[in-house]
């Protein structure tokens, strides 16, 4: 299924200049939903992974469903204050200021096997600082796998040594 | 499997007296969320659902994976500026002050029913104000469905006209 026609353009989202994807009629899609879930685990392939660790909000949307099919546990990261329990924090450069992620400090054991999702790459720095955070618990980061990829932002040289898998690219 | 011992409580969060029940030591174990996703469709039931509508975040947790099993689409609630398309907005009242809650104009088509999930109710406000967007757009709300409910705050009454089924009282 051609999953491009479910992703709606909004122009000037969240700001002035921004085009933004918006992914909710694929969401709102049961056949739609469905397929990307088979894509974005095809993107996987038979790799071995013992948890999805998703990036609020718009990440755990998939993340749990790829968690469940990989018959992975899944690790919510979230924005600072949102985590109830002892974390690590992450910051990470905006296009103007800094803003930061946190995990559990309990979330990943040491030499588990982390697939990291998102439902977009863009710039790559919320993406990078979900990586390190995952590495510094010891976590090995086995992809970055995303629903969309925004090319001319250059994502991917932030996650130079990171494999990456994007299932539709702008 | 019991759930319970894969809720753990935390003290004083988000502020102070506040007893939080914290479900990320669920979603970490595999086993527990699988479990925990077959319980909540045996609240369910046999009954037909068009969509599943989730409350951001906690809510998309269980909401897609709910959405999926059940072979409907899913519809994002969020607060407000969250969602990129054209919005309707439901004000609640808070315990100091108010919050809004908003769903997508064209999420719900007139007629279809609607399984609505969260992972906790508490008062009741946040999920009263779903309730009333999903109405808004001529959705039938079929089940409030919740993975807890902290009985003592008596959600439930703002819930009065409504199937109201939770897995884990409290």
């Amino acid at each position: 299924m051609n999953l491009s026609k479910y992703i709606r353009n909004i122009e000037d989202f969240p700001k002035v200049g921004v085009h933004f994807k918006d992914i909710t009629p694929l969401l709102g899609d049961s056949d739609a939903m469905e397929s990307c879930l088979q894509q974005l685990m095809a993107l996987v392939g038979s790799q071995k992974i013992d948890k999805v660790a998703a990036i609020e909000s718009r990440g755990f949307f998939f993340g749990t469903l790829l968690a469940q099919k990989l018959n992975a546990g899944f690790v919510p990261i979230r924005k600072p204050g949102k985590l109830p329990y002892t974390t690590l924090k992450e910051p990470y450069q905006l296009e103007y200021g800094m803003d930061a992620l946190e995990i559990h400090e309990d979330a990943i054991k040491k030499g588990e096997r982390i697939l990291l999702h998102d439902d977009v790459l863009a710039t790559g720095g919320t993406a990078r600082a979900a990586c390190n955070l995952i590495e510094s618990l010891g976590g090995e980061v086995v992809q970055c796998n995303f629903l969309l990829e925004l090319e001319f932002l250059n994502g991917i040289k932030k996650l130079r040594n990171h494999s990456v898998q994007s299932l539709l690219k702008y």
